[in-house]
């Protein structure tokens, strides 16, 4: 193989990499994660995959990460539209993608190995922050109560969606993200006058 | 060996077995998970484990329901008090026990084989009928709103501590139970008049 890929290649390269990677997870969970399996997956040597990322577990945080990605940020300045539009892609990418399977990998493997159990904090860390800034404004603006434990209330709101899908293996109907939103909100509006 | 059991000896050797599985699982995961393995962990024969299970299947279903016997039936009539007595043992099983270790690898292994995730289903179904009925009896009693959709409640009283520990890595300190369950009553509660 020849000398150093132009950028744009690489970058190509980069991405059927994380791919494939959550392909490995999904499919063998993490005892076949290795930089060899995804490697071979992604249909790349892997000098390739070690170009990017030093290690498994720093290939394995971005994979993740990307695939958390649609989680993005959005204020409209209408909480509870907000809120029940983040939790409605939520729900869909707990219903229809790869990203049940790869999260049931990563908390199987996270109770198993310390540093994954890390990384995986820091994962759902980040995931939450979209939530966490939509209730920590709200307080900040007084639109919901001074008392209002935000890091509580992104458990309330994000909670009930891993829970029926993972543990409960229950159906999470179209109006869920609607229901819960209304539940938990409804403790911390400040009443008028 | 010689003939049947008595009752008593039938009754320990299989509780023995029962405790070995659990430890199979929580050391070794789904894939480590045979009646051979089980057998060889409680100090029995394959006979002795093949004479009160028909599979390994079966036997994880049982272990698993025996550790969960924890969240026995409690109604003292203060929904209240009785919730946060329900969710603190919950919570206190979840940050113990091999109680989670099993949870992450029956969560894992429900996501790649449909038998095992119905079995999941039916154990969490059960793991959830104390608080259900709490919540049934205080909405036929009037205490909290007709509307009141159980289901959804408990979701939102039970959801939080298997996300806190198994997700999101962090800690449920003790007045965790009471401060879940002050959110979700909130907006059930008829006011009075």
């Amino acid at each position: 193989m020849a000398g150093r890929e132009p950028v744009a290649r690489g970058e190509q390269a980069r991405r059927r990499v994380l791919h494939a990677a959550l392909d490995v997870l999904a499919d063998d969970g993490m005892p076949g994660f290795t930089m060899e399996s995804v490697a071979r997956r992604a249909g790349a040597s892997k000098a390739t995959v070690y170009r990017h990322w030093p290690s498994a577990s720093a290939l394995l945080v971005d994979a993740m990460d990307a695939e958390f990605r649609p989680l993005a940020d959005t204020d409209t300045g209408d909480l509870r539209a907000d809120l029940v539009s983040l939790l409605t892609r939520f729900a869909s990418s707990l219903a229809d993608s790869p990203f049940p399977k790869l999260m049931a990998a990563f908390t199987d493997a996270a109770e198993r190995d310390p540093a994954l159990g890390d990384l995986h904090a820091e994962l759902t860390r980040r995931r939450r922050e979209p939530l966490l800034r939509l209730v920590r404004g709200a307080v900040e603006r007084g639109e919901l109560v001074a008392e209002t434990d935000p890091e509580l209330v992104v458990d309330l709101l994000a909670a009930p969606f891993f829970y029926r899908r993972l543990i409960a293996h229950q159906a999470m109907p179209a109006d869920m993200p609607g229901a819960v939103v209304d539940h938990v909100l409804a403790s911390l509006r400040r009443t008028a006058g």
